[in-house]
């Protein structure tokens, strides 16, 4: 059996692999790049189908599907590839469900819930204290932070038992935890937490659909265009599907790739696959033991996604946004729904049933999960709900070659000990994917970012090819330290603060803090907040 | 092609899968077994090696290779293997070296190092408080234990940052984490902890060499003549080597087991490697995602191994035991050293580098880490350290089909979620691999209890073979629930407050407990218990 040559080989034909591809491609358009792909199909994590819908089909997202306009890398290459965004729908009420199966649905009109005096007073303090940690957290080089090995010695579950004192924010955050990571607080390093906030411009980022967050935009047609044009420009003949390596040996001359049924010869491997994906291909030389250490404390998070279509956007006739968030107390399955029309007017509810709830649901029957969905729709949303013309799921879990969505996170001690190695080439073997970003590292534009990142690194050290200043640039920041990063939410934080309300809850709570500075009076703090206030909520942020 | 059939294929030739081979077999002599490994050699994390000594050549342990008098079924498969243990050597002053490099290096003659009266304290009150813990937990079914989701939520660092009140004391247990898992503290889940503890008995058998402890014997010739006495007795033609198992597909009828070269037809399976490299197979159907995720977060320790053969055993002529602990704060490469003369006389001391340090210390030359344990050894020891005969190590890291030692640990949020899949077959596959076992979980006797098991399940399930009552009670107990475990430590802490110096130090503690009972308080406490004691050590348990 002869092996075929090229001289670059990308694993993973995923956002990160064909941007890897493109940028090669458009720097040396000579040069022979193949991309192997388990699946039988591109896109990785993004997925898009067709669906029945009120105008016959239509198009929707199972996979990843927002982008933000701080997503610099994604943005660029939308715009390249000629594709369209539009704004995830967001006018209305919200609906907000916390505190057991049997509390008030409530609804909300802000960006943030209308919660209780006390619980709000929490918020603000907490937001505050992780945005100012985040703004200390070097992206690059975590183990730089000041503080690391505190930082990345506890999960963000214990960062929340001892800095958040109402259960109410516990429960709002662990939520936050699910929609985000697909994994429960316990699930993950707080460090990683606060290193991912950090590359998202802050935790607020990560959390909303306003301008600037990462549920800002949707891109018409869906995501997977964007892997589906990619292999267009680099060449479909280059991607071959079904074809998963399973090994990759590497010599003085050559990396050789084995799939099943084929071996390649190449100069230099892209492995893009997620870190526990690439961790069962089997290397000779072995790789580093640091590496293999990393990759085995990496879990992806679980998320099973649902796409409802409707005759029509009943929610909206009815002033409600089509966003909602139960808490896991509740009986709900799902932890966050939001509208997801399409840009054709084709109605259409998106949600997720995530972390320790997808535990819990993977299993169950598909009946049985649809009717638990659909019942907890009809009380938030009406009995309109019922009456759906299409439902749709998709559990990442059980997506061969995925395994889980929409990240990996890394366990506690990690970023201390191992971390170098989630970026460091091994030989002519170099990684990206979107958990080796440095800028909105676990999105779409951190896919990018990190596959343009590999592609220099291939082009540079293997091709000879001489690097622009700006490329150089490219390649200096993602490996080597530049100090903590800048931009978070800290400014935004201080826009809340205009909010006559908050002043008012913020100055009780500091004379109340510098009466009582010891731990056990925040228990005070709670009775004199609850009786302050009594029962009237502050609508925060809607004045 | 046409696949070999046989009734069962075993996943690994170390002590768990050789062990279950062993009862397969001897409850039925017709059963046709296969067992698959992908070393060149049986035993899996034991191995046993011929070294340069003062007599000529003499056999060590380069991997597991203490049992004790409590593990019930490593003693019993020594017995019926006709092998013999010796105890640990234990006579002598011990050395004791924290505090940073210029520290002072101690020395103690109890089981426990001669603490100031402020740690002592301190120890006594952490432990005291962990093992009322230990006897809560549910060890067959962690998530059943009180508070488990907190107890899960939380890394051992940061029960350590929250209940222990010194720095000296942190750094005892982070030496203890290193020398017993192979992990920081920061690296594992503080319920995977307590389970782990709760399956030896307690925390203190698991970091002692007394009587009942982890350390308490060896086995004479070393531990990997069970691996090797076991294929014996299973058939050495029954024992495949350089066989890694690398797919294995299940329907109705077979289970289909795949190496590079070959394919086998089986009835069951049992995966006997650590989670980490049952994780690296491809399994169709999918396993699972619970378990997926499960082994996505059960990292492998990180030990460096080393022996040095002596002309004499130096150290017992001067006084000392061999033993001595190192934190991670002094400039000395290993955590811990023992007497390793062999039963022939042949003087030798072993030590591990492990954790962190293993980490810092796996890239380094040989040569420079050689040195480093050397000029460690000379300054514990003297200067006669330095003459050795032979140097031998061993980085488990490095080592194909382990890929890390002593065991795999659980990162925080798993117990909660994904226990049950630890040990729950999937189809015709069944768990084995001391993380398996419930009792000794970790150690070789963990392996022979899990072996033992999984060869019951397949008796059971499989070979439709009627288990005696004992039989179907081990099948019960590992399976279901039985509430918390019994055996902890505690009644040995209570021994501990016989000692008249511990009277006196817990009754001035509890006295200062009890006129202030306030988490700031401790700071007044820590004040007061070193101006109470001045520079006066309490020579604890050492009266």
């Amino acid at each position: 059996m002869t092996a075929e040559i090229w001289d670059v080989i990308i694993v993973g034909a995923g956002l990160s692999g064909l941007s890897a591809a493109h940028l090669l491609r458009k720097r040396d358009a000579k040069l022979r790049i193949l991309i192997l792909e388990g699946k039988d199909r591109v896109g990785g994590r993004t997925m898009t189908r067709e669906l029945p819908a009120a105008g016959g089909v239509d198009r929707w997202d199972l996979g990843g599907q927002w982008v933000g306009s701080t997503q610099t890398h994604i943005l660029e290459l939308i715009k390249e590839l000629g594709l369209e965004v539009y704004p995830q729908f967001r006018t209305g009420k919200k609906v907000h469900h916390m505190g057991g199966p049997t509390s008030k649905v409530r609804t909300f009109r802000s960006s943030i819930p209308t919660l209780s005096p006390a619980v709000l007073m929490d918020f603000t303090q907490l937001l505050w204290k992780i945005d100012r940690l985040c703004a200390t957290v070097c992206v690059q080089d975590p183990s730089r932070t000041p503080n690391a090995v505190q930082l990345d010695g506890m999960t963000l579950h214990s960062y929340l038992e001892q800095h958040a004192w109402t259960a109410e924010l516990k429960e709002e955050l662990g939520l936050g935890s699910r929609a985000v990571f697909g994994v429960e607080p316990s699930q993950m390093s707080f460090l990683f937490f606060l290193m991912y906030a950090a590359a998202a411009g802050g935790l607020l980022p990560l959390l909303e659909s306003t301008p600037g967050s990462a549920q800002e935009f949707k891109i018409k047609g869906g995501t997977q265009q964007l892997s589906e044009c990619l292999a267009e420009r680099v060449g479909w003949k280059n991607v071959r599907l079904g074809s998963a390596v399973t090994a990759i040996w590497q010599d003085a001359e050559w990396a050789r790739v084995a799939t099943a049924a084929d071996t390649f010869l190449c100069r230099a491997v892209i492995v893009t696959c997620p870190p526990h994906l690439a961790a069962k291909i089997h290397y000779e030389p072995a790789l580093p033991s640091q590496r293999e250490f990393l990759t085995q404390s990496m879990p992806v998070g679980h998320m099973i996604k649902f796409i409802i279509t409707y005759q029509t956007a009943f929610w909206r006739e009815k002033g409600f946004s089509g966003e909602s968030v139960a808490g896991s107390s509740t009986e709900c399955p799902f932890c966050v729904t939001f509208d997801a029309t399409s840009p054709n007017g084709n109605a259409a509810l998106v949600g997720f049933i995530s972390g320790q709830q997808a535990s819990q649901w993977t299993s169950k029957e598909p009946e049985e999960r649809r009717k638990a969905v659909l019942s907890s729709l009809v009380k938030y949303f009406g009995p309109e709900a019922a009456s759906f013309i299409h439902y749709e799921e998709k559990d990442w879990a059980k997506e061969e070659y995925s395994g889980g969505c929409p990240v990996n996170v890394m366990a506690p001690g990690l970023l201390t000990y191992y971390h170098p190695s989630l970026r460091r080439p091994c030989g002519r073997i170099h990684w990206a994917g979107t958990e080796t970003a440095t800028q909105w590292c676990g999105y779409l534009s951190g896919a990018v970012q990190a596959g343009q990142r590999a592609a220099l690194e291939v082009l540079a050290e293997v091709c000879h090819v001489t690097l622009t200043g700006e490329e150089q640039e490219v390649l200096r920041c993602s490996q080597t330290v530049n100090g903590p990063a800048k931009q978070t939410s800290s400014s935004k934080l201080l826009c809340l603060f205009t909010s006559k309300s908050v002043v008012i809850a913020t100055l009780t709570l500091s004379s109340v803090l510098l009466l009582a500075r010891r731990h056990d009076a925040l228990t005070n703090i709670k009775a004199y907040l609850a009786g302050a206030f009594s029962t009237r909520k502050l609508d925060f942020l809607g004045l």
